[in-house]
Order: C-alpha cells, then sequence, then structure tokens
C-alpha cells in the first residue's frame, strides 16, 4: 500500500460549492475511485488550502490513474471542481493537485 | 475513529533538520505518540508547508493530548521540533498546528 498526499488551493468565492459538491460526491465517482484502488481518502481545508490523503492498495498507479481519467462521468465531475481550484505554482509538469512529499510516517 | 489533519510552515533554513528528525524519530515520543491512540500517522511536505493526517482511535482526545504534552520525552522533542516550525497566523488561539476541516472522506 502506498499513501499519497497533495496540495492545491481553492478559489475563495468557490469554496462553499467545492464543500457542497464534496458533501454529496457523485456514487459513479466514488465507484470509479474504488475501481481504481483508492481507499481511505480524506479532504481537508484550512484558509485556501485544500490537502488530500489517500492510499492506494494497486499495482499499478499509472494505469489506474489513466482508467479513471478516461471514465466519462469522472471527466464531468472534475469539469464541475476544477474551476473551484487554483493549482500551485509549485507543482511538477502534469501535475493539477501538487504532490508532497512523506517527511514522517508511523503506523 | 476519527481523522484529524492540520497545517503548519516549515522554516527554509530548518527543512533538512526538520526532515532528518523525522526519519529518525525518538522511539519514547513514537511509543508515546501510539499509547495516546494515534494511528496512521503521516507529515507531508510541500514548498514551505507541512501537512498532518492521522487517525484517534481513543475516546478521550483532550485527555491523551494531555498526557502527551506532560510526556518528559515528547517535551524535549517538541523543543527541537518547534524551532524548524513557523506556524500559521490563521490558526485557532491555543493551536500550534492549524486543525484544518474535514470536507470529503470515502472510506
Amino acid at each position: 500500500m502506498k499513501r499519497y498526499g497533495s496540495v492545491i488551493r481553492v478559489r475563495p468565492e468557490k469554496l462553499e460549492e467545492y464543500k457542497r459538491l464534496h458533501a454529496d460526491a457523485w456514487p459513479g465517482v466514488l465507484r470509479m475511485i474504488k475501481a481504481c484502488h483508492l481507499q481511505n481518502y480524506s479532504i481537508y481545508y484550512h484558509k485556501g488550502l485544500l490537502f488530500s490523503y489517500f492510499e492506494y492498495t494497486g499495482t499499478d498507479y499509472q494505469a489506474d490513474m489513466a482508467k479513471m481519467a478516461a471514465d466519462p462521468e469522472t471527466h464531468r465531475w472534475w469539469e464541475v471542481c476544477k474551476p473551484c481550484q487554483e493549482p500551485l505554482e509549485s507543482r511538477a509538469p502534469g501535475e493539477w493537485w501538487a504532490d508532497m512529499e512523506e517527511v514522517f510516517h508511523l503506523d
């Protein structure tokens, strides 16, 4: 199992919409997340920042992420969520959420 | 079980020291974390930000946090870690790490 932490900004005027969307996320999107071997997935907010944490239990992360991106309902979900977000300039090429470095872990 | 996400800044000139400390955290500190019913505890870094995620499995969080704070070795650990950190002005009174709001969770 591999853990992932990542960070992005939320546009202040879109925060409530983002929270509403995620309080009632689309069932097909949630099913696809599970089908792509992500679990224990949380998103936190503070002062313009969103942090996400999830665990990946599959064997081919890139392939699972490609599968998720190819899902039409997930694509529509991202189309409503992405305008709420403002990616960090410090993210790596190709990233939306900026991947963070794990500096500590205790089971 | 309750999940906690929190955020703090790391001083750029102290980042490597902070990472070194956490790559080899003191055994007594780790034992105390476990004794206070915290598990699956991760800290992530990106661009001056530290994000922490952990799960609390006890029944009295305030009492467990007080127990941790009263432990002499944990106190010494915090004395070496805190100078590496720069708390957010937006944190609540009494906080060091700023508690974040959970806006999404999927088991």
